[in-house]
């Protein structure tokens, strides 16, 4: 009945996202002990004195660099390591340089790893690196996750919290699909305080404009790219989502998170990694949730993972 | 009695310490809001959208994009900003550079301040730039505070911790002092679980050689080089440094910290920021405790001072 | 647009749910001080002290106890003073006993009161109780705020989390009107995962009969009997109910909480105090959400509020 | 090198102290699961629905009415059970009820115990009956804990938080030997500020008078009687002080604590549990700590070495 936990997260990649994630986890307090490792080493050993130093302040922990095998006994292992865009390279050049950089990782960090490790992959492009996980691993697919739209359902959150002025955490919306693009905010299913959104709306007096959707809907596409304009990079909301999606698994929740996942059947999509509401705990995701889509909503799920499919056949895994 | 608190923090300088000593705030729900001001503005704007979308994930808070103005109405207003060295430019320069940047920057923070808003230096050299603002803001030295050596404190535990393998909680060992190469670990009344290094070391089994404290010494004062080699900055453990602080001031906690502040004749130091261990709280420092050191320890800390109040006349403020 | 905000929370009443409430408040770290007030002025010093042993465990607090006037600089004013039901007492007589006891005690609670500070009433009958501090204050009634059914939508929320396997977070339902017998739960908006109930109920494989929703509303409701049958009263979870709601106006949060406040038209109720999901702030109730109800479900509000309307009336209070 | 651990407490004994202990757990997060055992499993019941009802409110945690082989799995059991005095009955015999009680109760807790799991007990006395369970049970004396002085230590450091006017964070001083009337409390090695307190004394500008130290020592030995005269019994700070344990264990944090742990040669003493400061992690006690007395707080520890001694001979065990 009861599983297993180490309370111990390894963390594939200490750039950005990676040792953010590991900041924010030492704020959690979820974990006792994180490993970074990087092909860089040295960059992996800065991070990790850094973290180290803040130990006085938060809950103990042992933050330290690691190798591969210290994925094999981890609760979770967080993927977050990744080649940049070189000058010139086109977008499918450097997936592929990072699909071979995944096919040289996986099976270290898979080696001899505990039959109850998770995987969480969080590199981009997730979904297409998620399923080269899934495939290279060989694992049970319920343990090989991809982060998929968790950032992105946070953001729709933010953006509804913000326009209408209630709580994030009385707001109801998922993101599906790809982490890309092609996603799909499902506003049929946004729910403020309770509220249908369209509810929610007549009931407010303020008077949006029709094109009210469309317009935050932008608002979220367009989220990545103004951050990555203006700052460089994202870190900080993605670190808490993975953090998010770590507790979940740790912690044995049973939560609600769009990871990404292998569909088998759902909303008729097959052989390919995207986000929908699943049931994740700690054996990863227990369940997938297929539920009431309109018919707008569904096209642009099924375009969102034709996507995803095509670019999987370009890399000619299967 | 009861002061009054607004849950609100004000960032100058929306950097790399500035931006994730915010997202160290939003992890801990000290505060319902946060401002970012930043000279860049869009950088700024980044930071903010970033960690806004994070939102979800914990106590309710607002990150946003702020003006001087809002530092009026903040129970602590942080100052991260700062110039970078530029090729060729002497420390002298860059501190000369800085040092006009805050005479220009502090009227607009303390035009029309909120008589209980405490202002917190983190911009280096934080014991020289703090007395600048102290200088140029004209007012009362208790609410003008340097984050000083409570990071090196951090480290000095951290490193007797993982030396001696006792959790960081049970070990008190402060650094005082410049934030710098003239800081002083004070050996003389470390402390681990409850007892002095020196017995505490003989207790244990291990035998550690005569240069022990040298070696660790060294290893806390050359921590900032080696992370800034590794990692090219160091943000981590400084941005909890920070939210420590602002926790005392905000929590009004009368709580011990090594924060840079005004020598009042204290081990006969007079007219210099530097940091001893003082009592912090709603109002700023409370009070500045003088203890036992050695005579070699109160050596260092008079060269210590020295270093630092040669700085200031060349600076030519007095 | 700041508000101002102390950190301070007064507790009337240090009984079992008054001294958990601030038990609490302690762990959760959102204020930094607590006044208990109790006429049994030994009971408030007994858990006074009880509690603030723990200081060294938890964020600075300061729990000590207080005076009414307490209550004038707080933030927050919690009300959880009653008498209990003496052998022989019909329920209108203890009623009646406690209204002249609020009438006694509100008055000095409100004498030299801040403008900010809100009231939070968790006595039972909660709504009435409710609607007497509202009369006998004078204060605009979003100040005065009843606990309501917080502790029962959260009662909901767990049931059906327990019942369908879904972690609480993922649970949205609200339970409306009187916090008693004649409450009603809101199933026509009750979601899982995003998902209307009666879908989540098809989606999900196992078949739980006809009569599920009557089982589980059955639950709900009996929930407060069966505890006081087990362990003679309730408090834990109406601590952190009475927690969350202070949390909500402390942090100035705009979270929907079904806390009991005056109706003027919603429903086309008026003149009593019920719960319906309302927006809480830093003000108190910003706003009162009105939505889609079954006809079944209007019909048993308004039964609800009847009930209320009839004992205010026997009250003879207006 | 990673210990496993499954995030579940057992708490054997729902009443006053264990129920508060599972709410005060639910509060920090620490677990994901807790069980309550009870001979009176009505009560375990009430108690564990009240909690559970509080689930929304917190992290993901399930807190259910369990059996002894809930126990087997835990990373800690916890034991507050217990009989509470007879009208007539003495001090001795109570003790020895309780004594027979836990020669009934210890081997049904550890029949198939995982090897890893650490026995907590906190029923008075306290020092006896971790001897009790030690005897009874067979296991390493490293897993078997007693609570000992770590409340009396809170206390300590909290009547000198107050006293002098820092924040309990800042005040290190341990009591130790007896959970109860002949407990030293450590003057010599007590520090505020990192100041031993005879000079923070002299520093401080109040005059306290000669006999300050044994006042204070007064209040804290006074504490458990003076609150158990104003409300009946002591449960808040004694919950947090068994969450803390628990924390060092299950977070495996060599956390220095003043538990009650087994005497082999320190100081002089053999063969009787009480309490030293000892470093706790996931193994139960790690190292006992010995370090400097004076000879009057040599002779107080052996006077309370002695008393406990003396009622487990009269309790005949060994
Ligand atoms: N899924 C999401 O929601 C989301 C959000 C933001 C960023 N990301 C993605 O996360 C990834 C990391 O972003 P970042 O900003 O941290 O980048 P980064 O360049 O800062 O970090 C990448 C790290 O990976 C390391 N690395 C490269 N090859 C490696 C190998 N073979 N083994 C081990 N380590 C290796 C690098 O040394 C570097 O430290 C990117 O792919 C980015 O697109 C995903
Ligand atoms: N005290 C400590 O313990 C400690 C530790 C680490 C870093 N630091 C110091 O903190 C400072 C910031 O470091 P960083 O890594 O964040 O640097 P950074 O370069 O990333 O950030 C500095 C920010 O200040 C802004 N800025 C410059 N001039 C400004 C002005 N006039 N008004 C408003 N904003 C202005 C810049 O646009 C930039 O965003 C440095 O001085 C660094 O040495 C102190
Ligand atoms: N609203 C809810 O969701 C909810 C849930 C549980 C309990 N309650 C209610 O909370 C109330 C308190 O319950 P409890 O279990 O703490 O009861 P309790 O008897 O333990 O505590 C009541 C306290 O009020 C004090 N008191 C009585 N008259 C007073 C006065 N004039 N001034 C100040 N203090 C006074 C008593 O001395 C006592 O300490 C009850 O009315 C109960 O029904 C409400
Ligand atoms: N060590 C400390 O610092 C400290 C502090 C406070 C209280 N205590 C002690 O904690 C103990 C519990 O105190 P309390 O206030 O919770 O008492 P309580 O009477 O409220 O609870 C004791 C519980 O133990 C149960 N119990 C009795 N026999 C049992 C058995 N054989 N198996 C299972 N459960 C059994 C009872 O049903 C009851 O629910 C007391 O011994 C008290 O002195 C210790």
């Amino acid at each position: 009945m009861t599983t297993s936990i180490k309370g111990k997260v390894a963390i594939v990649g200490a750039g950005n996202v990676g040792a953010t994630t590991a900041f924010a986890l030492m704020n959690s307090g979820t974990v006792s002990e994180i490993a970074l490792i990087d092909i860089n080493r040295e960059k992996a050993e800065g991070e990790a004195m850094d973290l180290s130093h803040g130990g006085a302040f938060v809950e103990p922990v042992d933050v330290y660099v690691g190798d591969y095998e210290d994925c094999w006994d981890a609760d979770v292992v967080v993927i977050t390591a990744g080649a940049s865009q070189k000058p010139g390279e086109s977008r499918m050049e450097l997936l592929e340089r990072n699909v071979s950089i995944f096919e040289d990782m996986v099976p270290q960090i898979t080696e001899r790893i505990d039959p109850e490790t998770v995987l969480l992959v969080v590199t981009n492009p997730v979904d297409i690196l998620s399923y080269v996980t899934w495939e290279v691993s060989n694992l049970p697919h319920e343990r090989i996750i991809g982060s998929g739209t968790v950032l992105d359902t946070a953001r729709f959150k933010q953006v509804l919290s913000q326009h209408c002025d209630v709580a994030a955490q009385n707001v109801h919306a998922y993101v599906i699909g790809e982490h890309g693009d092609s996603e799909v905010p499902v506003w049929s299913s946004a729910h403020l305080a309770g509220m249908p959104f369209d509810d929610f709306c007549s009931a407010c007096l303020r008077d949006c404009g029709p094109d009210i959707k469309d317009e935050l809907s932008e608002k979220i596409a367009g989220a990545a790219y103004e951050i990555i304009d203006k700052k460089g990079a994202t870190n900080y909301a993605v670190a808490l989502a993975t953090a998010e999606i770590i507790d979940a698994i740790v912690r044995d929740e049973d939560t609600i998170l769009t990871v990404s996942t292998l569909m088998q059947g759902q909303h008729g999509l097959d052989d390919v990694y995207l986000s929908l509401p699943s049931v994740v705990n700690r054996r990863g995701v227990r369940q997938v949730l297929e539920y009431d889509l309109t018919d707008e909503e569904h096209e642009q799920l099924h375009a969102s993972a034709e996507t995803l499919q095509e670019r999987l056949d370009e890399l000619d895994l299967r």
